[in-house]
Formats: structure tokens, sequence, C-alpha cells
């Protein structure tokens, strides 16, 4: 038999679109006045599409502004030639970050952090407790009575989380949103495709495949 | 008679891929190694899109790996009280760089400049010299013989060029490059929408009036 390929599952820039916009009601609720957003400059994931089109949902009458996105960079090396094996898969490199005062930037924020997908939560694990320690480094800095109003507050939200088993945790306390729950398929994004009404037509196909199949 | 409304021009999605990936080849031309994103964290336009898509026809059998994409924020401040004529358009902020390393990273490479519109120009000016101006501080520190060879090739692509009087040039010898040349028009780009559907369908209808206009 032959080796079975992964299963493949193609989102049109609409999709990825009014996933995001149904998911930012209850965003919403987390109140974010910052977005961070995940890039991984050698890589092909990346949050800054999402938390573009998310800010356009968060839009309010009451809040002036658009909400600012700013982008923090992060690599995760699974497999360098002479690692050892607690190595593999366990080292995250930072990229970009957000400045040399990034827990002061933090401090008071409601910060929600954006990534494309949650594939084995490792930089987003990686993602969420630097910043929390730079969040702690800053607090050092105020009076102990007013550190408690001070600390950020971190969520999370992601377009696609794969159901997988994942090789780090959210830490407690920190909302998590995602787009859609996914099994560990192949996910086509539009912005990674060369001819974009062939990704168009082969999702559409994808659709209706998978609708057959579940009826 | 009542003031005229600006004119609108609606781009879905698949509209704006399809400039990047025609304007990929002559951009290929320059073999850019690394890709610098305007983004504006108060404001709405930014180049991370863009240069997203843009790196998907930038893939070549030959090259490995991805081109690596950074971010540069920058404010423009137009008109905040108490400025003076001379600084009222003239002030552009930085909101995120590079890093302190940003001129060794930049030493020896191709870097294009990526952005949403071209508008006034003023930010791309900024960007530019801003850039250059790292490139020479970290030339300072090589053996004259060397510099010549290091110093940094920059370029720039824009998706939309509009065709206005410009506040600022791109310095001399900079390629620049823009999927579209466009009159002065109000740009309703897709992730700015509330509604995509609709959105898509006013911008069908925009075309039909341009294309009936034009016959």
């Amino acid at each position: 038999m032959a080796a079975q390929e992964p299963e493949h599952f193609g989102l049109t820039y609409n999709d990825v679109h009014n996933l995001i916009r149904a998911s930012a009601a209850k965003i919403a609720e987390f109140k974010p006045d910052m977005l961070i957003a995940i890039v991984y400059p050698p890589c092909c994931s990346c949050g800054f599409f999402p938390a573009r089109v998310l800010r356009t949902f968060l839009k309010t009458p009451e809040r002036k502004g658009n909400i600012p996105i700013h982008a923090i960079g992060l690599s995760l090396y699974e497999s360098l030639p002479g690692m050892t094996a607690e190595q593999i898969g366990a080292e995250v490199i930072r990229t970009q970050w957000l400045g040399p005062e990034s827990g002061e930037l933090l401090l008071g924020r409601r910060a929600l952090i954006v990534d494309e997908v949650d594939d084995s939560r490792k930089t987003l694990h990686y993602a969420i407790t630097e910043l929390q320690r730079d969040v702690e480094r800053a607090l050092e800095a105020l009076p102990e009575s007013e550190r408690d109003a001070k600390r950020t507050k971190f969520a999370v939200f992601v377009v696609h989380n794969k159901l997988k088993p994942k090789l780090a945790e959210i830490p407690a306390g920190i909302p998590y949103y995602a787009g859609e729950e996914i099994e560990d398929v192949w996910l086509d994004y539009p912005w990674e495709a060369q001819d974009i009404e062939e990704h168009d037509r082969l999702a559409a196909e994808g659709k209706k495949k998978r609708a057959a199949k579940t009826q």
C-alpha cells in the first residue's frame, strides 16, 4: 500500500476572515488593548494577518483609534545537527522582541497574543512565560502596593488549534480563544498559494468532500 | 451642490494577492534576501500582509528556506496641537525598529522595504534614510577596503502608488516597484471589511462602473 498523503485542508482568504470575525465577540469580552503577533522569520506561519483582521472587528465607537499591534519574532529549532534528545524541539529562539522596555510597555495592559496555528503549543508557551517574566521584572521597580493593579493580563488567540498532543501548556488563568478546532491535517492558507483561483477551487472541492463524508 | 464623496476603490483579497503576484517577477530581479515591512501601530495600513504574500512568490528552488520578514513601526503625526507649520506632516516617529544592531543586521544584505500604500512618500523616505544611516554607522567599524562590498542595497515595494504630489522623494539609485499606480481615491482593503461578502460585492460593482466609464 502506498503511504497515505496527509490530508490537506484549504482555506480561502474569506474563510480565514470569517473565522476571525466569528471569534471577535468572545475576544472582545477580554477587552484587549494591545495585540502581540507572533512572527516566525524563517518559517511560514505568522500571527500578523489574523491580528490585522481581528483589529477590524474589535473596533468600538467608545475606543478612539485602533488597538496597536506589536510583533515578537520566534524560531523553533526542531532538529539542528548535534542537538541532544532534550534539546530537540525544546529550543525556542527570539529573533525580535518588544524592545528593551518590554516590561514597562506591558505594565497595566490587556495583551492578546495572536498566532496562526497552535500546533505543539511550545512557542505559545515560550512567548507567554517570557512576556510574563518581563512584566515581573518591571513590577519590581514599583512599590508593592501598586503591583497587583499594574500586572499585565494576557490572553491568546489562534486561528486554528490542532487537536493533537501538546508539548507545553498555556499557563493557568490565561483565556484562550481558537477560531476553529481542527484535526491534525495540513492547513493550506491562501497566502501560500501561487495560483489563488486554483487554490480557491481546491478549497471548495475539499469542503464538498468533507461534507459528503460527514453525512 | 453637496460635497462630493471621495471615490472608493474596493479590492478583494484575491485582487491584492494577484497584484503582488504580478509584481514578483520584476522584484525577483533585485534578488532581495530580507523583507522589511513598515507597520503603523495606531493606524490602518501595514506592509506585513504584502510582505507575507510576496515571499510566497519569491521562493525559488535554489533558495533554501524563506526570506526573513522584519518589521519597523512608524507613526506619522500630521497635526498635533501646538506644532509649527514646518513640523506639521514632518514628524515621523519610530515605534519599533530592527533592534540595537540594526546596522550590523543590514550589512551586505539586499533589503526590500514593503508597504501597502505610497501616499505622501514621507514615511518611505524616512524609513530608507534612517536605515541607510544605520548601515553607514555599522560600515564605520569596518576597514575602508571592505565597505563597498558590505553596503546594503535597498529597494521598495508598495501595493499601490497614489498618483499625487509627493512630499518627499525616494533617494536616487533605489529601485521602486508598485503593484498598481492609482488615482488619489479611497482604497478599501479587504482586511478592513466587517462583512467580507458585502465588501466583495461592492468591489465587483465598482469594477463594473469603472470599466463602463473607460469604454
